[in-house]
């Protein structure tokens, strides 16, 4: 992506900040790094950053990182504002910033572990934030449609790949490799989250790990997978039949999901209440005396990341705007049976919405 | 991995506790978490959780996690011991806690937002602590150095069969998926973390994404690639020449590289500080003048996961026992230029040390 569209994000970010009485905002959440950046959309380990920005409302942005990511840094941020730590980051980020005149700011609760946090407020004076650079992410522009529009390309296309290659006999670790293959193979950067393939009972584990249990003639395979594509992430679900007979459970069950799912795209648009679209699904399960197997949120936003905000769940706050993409994925589940879970990628338009 | 090395490490873990006078441990990094219980090696992102373990100096032990998990949950735990959590789930967990009597706790604090913080010391009582789970995840046990001996095995593989893959025109990109493919093929279950791949200057960078540059005649490469094979990671880097005729600069540096790993090799027993291993391969540099190319640490563990303690760098304090397996990867670097980094693995013998 061209530096200027993450300056534009920086001034959008600067207004947050002067409309939040922020002077700045220390920003260690990696895919909100990135988002203002372009450096790092990832850092090495949970427990381990590769960086964090400084923005402040209205001056100088600075960029701090180990001397590992030295030369990226060099390449996305003005050398003069990069700040380059080793061991005693806390002490040299502060002493870089008491140098520059800054002493106060913002931080994300959320991506600050308590080690980190103690450190730094000793040294500098630290306020929570909700969300700021979250807020911004909500709304997707057009470029990062144009994204996740080639990124969802690639998972329906994979969806119609995979169908062909579910024969009785594979397992699901070796589906999972397949999917794998096909996201990579057509230029994918990774996956946007390890795939799930779960056969029988495996489905309803809704975050089952592939295992060595095979496809069977005449039984359900669920499989949830996506892949990062331009930077963007896909999440899809589908739940196939293996063999020429679905069940009668199967066939009930599927019928309850797909209807659930599509009273809640048919209601969703610009103000539309969370909650509101979940309530829309679970009605659909209350009716047919199914709710209580229907053990998750609807859906939830995704973008740089694959959980992003908002979510689709029964305590959300919040409404549906424009600029908005989210998932709607009702499932119900059985442990002693399987599960059925059909997931899409829903853009919220200016007057409705539209199914990725 | 059979139940009972969880019960023993668990145990470890409630004679660690009694000596610290602690009486539980809220445990919310996902390696220790998998560690003491089998339960989910990895979160689903950074900013969420699978679950946390309460374990307890002297009494039953908790697994809390959200619905999603419940069935891998049972698998693993009693299930009267299992809480499960929705969307109140600070409030969720700690009022269970209290049920049983439980209102004061340490916790991880690398492994703990300030959001999760704020939350839960406003319920129960929380005491900071320093690597409790980390002081045995140390010392590996004979299954764990089985597994980590067959993960390196498949390293050692890797790096066999890429070296045959590296003619003038291929990309890096290509390069990292061709070893991916081979991982995976192998039945690794995954990368131990994203391969770099660097071409002549991008070899500089000790943490660059693999490009679209490709492989020219006559130019180094330098891979860092590593596997998750039965649940350990390795860890190794090799920098290649493609073509006949390494150029004088890159057999003086490789040269200098391997003397560095050396001696470094050549000290490490049982009793040696972390920080005299980096000082043996700093003085091999200096003595060279070469010093401020060399722009990291020497190494750091590993295990269940890629980075863990010890770290052999300059500021480290502790060290080296019996049990430990650590990198060995001294590198040069000249952004101008390119760079060079040679990395093995050590287990620290009973008499010194045997590379992996």
């Amino acid at each position: 992506m061209n530096t200027a569209v993450f300056e534009l994000r920086r001034e959008a970010l600067k207004e947050e900040l002067k409309a939040r009485n922020l002077p700045a905002l220390l920003v260690s959440h990696a895919a909100n790094r990135y988002y203002l950046s372009g450096f790092e959309l990832h850092d090495p380990q949970c427990n381990e950053s590769a960086g964090w920005l400084l923005i402040t409302a209205d001056g100088d942005d600075y960029l701090f990182t180990d001397p590992r990511y030295m030369d990226a840094a060099r390449q996305v941020w003005d050398e003069k504002n990069i700040g380059i730590y080793a061991a005693r980051k806390h002490d040299e980020v502060c002493a870089f910033l008491k140098g520059k005149g800054i002493t106060s700011m913002g931080f994300e609760p959320k991506a600050l572990h308590l080690f980190d946090y103690d450190k730094l407020s000793s040294l500098v004076q630290l306020t929570l934030t909700e969300n700021v650079v979250e807020s911004l992410r909500l709304y997707k522009d057009d470029e990062e449609i144009r994204r996740m529009e080639e990124s969802i390309r690639l998972n329906h296309e994979l969806f119609e790949y995979i169908e062909g290659q579910l024969v009785p006999g594979k397992t699901e670790v070796e589906i999972a490799w397949e999917v794998e293959k096909f996201f990579r193979e057509q230029g994918a950067e990774e996956l946007a989250f390890s795939t799930i393939v779960g056969v029988g009972p495996n489905a309803a584990k809704p975050h089952c790990i592939p295992s060595e249990t095979k496809l069977r003639d005449n039984e359900l395979v669920l499989i949830d997978t996506g892949c990062r594509y331009l930077d963007y992430n896909s999440d899809q679900t589908r739940t196939f039949w293996v063999g020429d007979t679905p069940s009668d459970r199967f066939k009930k069950t599927m019928d309850q999901v797909r209807e659930a799912q599509q009273v809640a795209i048919d209601i969703i648009r610009p103000g539309l209440p969370f909650v509101d679209a979940y309530k829309a699904s679970y009605a659909v399960f209350e009716k047919a005396g199914v709710e209580s197997l229907f053990t998750h949120g609807l859906g939830h936003g995704v973008g740089l990341e694959t959980h992003e905000p908002p979510s689709l769940s029964r305590g959300a706050r919040g409404v549906l705007e424009a600029g908005m993409v989210v998932t709607v994925e009702p499932g119900l589940y059985d442990p002693e049976w399987g599960g059925i879970r059909w997931e899409y990628e829903i853009l919220v338009t200016e007057d409705g919405c539209r199914v990725l």
